[in-house]
Formats: C-alpha cells, sequence, structure tokens
C-alpha cells in the first residue's frame, strides 16, 4: 500500500506540475493576443481553457481517490491538502489568462493597449510565464531553494505593476478613461497570476519544510 | 465515532457560518467607511481582518484534525473538503473587503468616489453583505433553494457592475483616469466577493445534493 500511495502521490505532482506548464502557456499565448491584436491565438487561449478546467478536476477527484482509499495522516494528509489547494490556485491561473485573451478580442481589431504600456505588459507577461515555469519545477524537484526564487519574481511583478500605475497616474495620460480602465484591470490579472503562482511554490514548501513561507497575499 | 464525528462536523459548519457573518460584516463597513470617508472604521476593518484569517486557519486545522482522526469517506469526505474550500472562499472575500478599505483609507480624507458612482457603491455593498448572509443561512439550514436566492443576487451585483461600467466609459466621464482606476478596481472587488460568495453557498449544495450547480465563474 505505501508503494502503491507513494506512485499515486507522484501522479498526482505530475498532473500539478503539467497545469503549471499549461497555463504557463495560456498566458504566454495570451499575453502575445493582447500584444499584437491576435484573434486566432486570443479564440485559441479562450478554447483551450476547457482544458485546464478538466486538468483540475481531474487532479482533484485523484487527491479525493487517495484521501478516501489511502486515508493518509501527518504530511502525508497534509501533502495531499496542497495539491487541492495548488489546484484550485492552478485553475484560476488559468482564467486569469482567459481574461487577457478576451479583452483582447473584445477590442479586436483594436489594440486594447496604448503604445506607452506596451513595454510593461510584454514584461509582465515575460515574468508571468516564468513564473509558472518555475512553480512547475519546484513541483517536480521539490527544490525549495527555487520556490524562493519566485519571491523574487513576484517582486519584479509587483514592482511593474507600481509602475504601470505611475504611467497610468500620470495627469498628462492622454488615452482616455476607456484604455484606463483596461490597463488596470488587466494589470491586476498579470498581478494576480504572480500571486496565485507564488502560492502554489509555497505549498510544496510547506510539504517539504513543514512550514508555510511568509504567506504572499495580494497587497493593494 | 460516528457521533463525535458528527458534532465536528457541525462545529465546522459553525465556524463556517461565523466566518460569513465577519465576512458581511466588514464588507458592510468597509463600504461605509468608503462612502463616508470614514478612517476610524477604515481602520477597524483594516485591523479585523487577522481575525478572518485566524478563523480560516483555525476552520482548516479543524478540517484536517478530522481527515486525520475519523478517515471520512465518500459524501462525509466531500463535506470536510467543501468546508477547507469555502473557508478559502470566505478568507478571500475577507481580503476583498479589506481591499475596499484600504482605498478609503489612501485616499483620506478625500472621498475616492466620484458623486455620480457612490449609488452603485452604497448598492454593491448592500447586495455584497445580504449574500454573505444569504450564504451563513445557507449553510446553517442547508437550505438548498436559498443557494438558488444567491444566484439572483449575484445576478443582481453583475448588473450594479455593469452599469457602473458604462458610467466609467462614458466619454463625458469628468473625474479623471486616477478616480476611474481606483472605481474600476473597486467594482472588481465586490463583484469578486459575489462570486466567492455564490461558490460558498454551491459548495454547500454539492455536499446536500452530491452535484455542483452550474458553477458561477468571474465572466470578465
Amino acid at each position: 500500500m505505501r508503494e502503491a500511495y507513494r506512485d499515486q502521490l507522484g501522479q498526482l505532482a505530475d498532473q500539478l506540475a503539467d497545469m503549471c506548464s499549461m497555463v504557463g502557456e495560456a498566458m504566454e499565448l495570451a499575453t502575445r493576443a493582447l500584444l499584437e491584436a491576435d484573434l486566432a491565438l486570443a479564440e485559441q487561449v479562450i478554447g483551450d481553457d476547457a482544458k485546464v478546467d478538466d486538468a483540475r478536476a481531474q487532479t482533484e477527484e485523484a487527491a479525493y481517490a487517495l484521501l478516501a482509499l489511502q486515508a493518509p495522516v501527518a504530511t502525508d494528509l497534509r501533502t495531499v491538502l496542497a495539491v487541492i489547494h495548488a489546484a484550485e490556485s492552478l485553475e484560476r491561473m488559468g482564467d486569469l489568462a482567459l481574461h487577457v485573451a478576451k479583452a483582447a478580442r473584445r477590442r479586436h481589431p483594436k489594440p486594447v493597449l496604448p503604445e506607452a504600456v506596451r513595454p510593461y505588459f510584454s514584461e509582465m507577461g515575460r515574468v508571468a510565464s516564468k513564473m509558472a515555469g518555475e512553480a512547475e519545477q519546484v513541483i517536480r524537484t521539490q527544490d525549495v531553494a527555487l520556490a524562493r526564487a519566485l519571491d523574487d519574481a513576484d517582486d519584479e511583478m509587483d514592482d511593474l505593476h507600481q509602475h504601470l500605475f505611475t504611467v497610468l497616474m500620470d495627469r498628462e495620460w492622454p488615452h482616455g478613461v476607456a484604455a484606463a480602465v483596461d490597463v488596470t484591470l488587466l494589470g491586476r490579472f498579470y498581478e494576480r497570476f504572480a500571486d496565485h503562482a507564488v502560492s502554489v511554490a509555497n505549498r510544496v514548501v510547506f510539504v517539504v519544510t513543514g512550514k508555510m513561507p511568509n504567506y504572499s497575499t495580494d497587497e493593494f
């Protein structure tokens, strides 16, 4: 039974890691759709979100089955519960990529972003995808040091987000209120994506070390 | 053992219901702080958020203990997992009330909201607190019909949110971009609060009926 349990737990971790890869790609493509006003790419991200939802449902079902059949305790129990929480965060990351893609679709063929803020979103997209990749590596390697790298990337995201607000709040912002509203919401989607990536990594750290690192919550 | 289990499950439900009451009151007070630029009230909500976080931690620990000691299966297992998910949503609802209070504090003594959108926030605050109260009743009574009432309230919230955007997007919006950014984020906080309230109620429906109602996700 212990060995079967280890196998099942390993499969759960693989499913989570695969979800990281899915949402990282979704955010990368959504960002390209946003920057290039690429409707086909936006539609692809929108259509593929159901796969993330399915992966989450499957992961959760597998975790439930493991709880019901193996009744793990102590660290093993916390591991399974961490998987359930992480899967929820990952589904939410998929939703946030979906929101970015929907914004690109809503304004098509017009670009959503004024030229002045494009570099911020290009960077935020890069950092977001990088963080999903790092979360994937944290899950696959259980490398606690790598989880700390995610905190640095999250700081990078927060800086970008802060700077974006400075641009928005400039009295000279010439792009109108509608663009400001879009940029505000989109900025928040990237920032929340990063928060969830940190949360996923922190769950792994908790399982490995028994301690939750200083829980990074959204600091609006 | 079954009786002890029932008692513990009842206690978990009580803790969740108490959390509903806490976050409902937090959103009510945060809304008043926002509308009346009341710094003391804002500080109160900000200070009290730690109580919501503690309640979530306690609820989650109690749920973990129940899983470890009783190893429930089938519906009982799903009930405990639903509690864990609902507690997470409720903590998030507390965070959203906190964000509203922080916005009121950040702009104090200036009001955050232009006069034109005050009625929307007054209504959104009322609906949000009502929904937290309804979620509390759903948990206490396990009344599935009442859970459906939350969907109606959520529609009401979505309508308010849509109308708010119409006001924002009006070419004649005279209040500047900074106010528009605040209003955009604040509107989203109320809308997400409502989504989470629906999610909490749906978890109860799932436990009672074995079926997840059409899962209301955020439809940005």
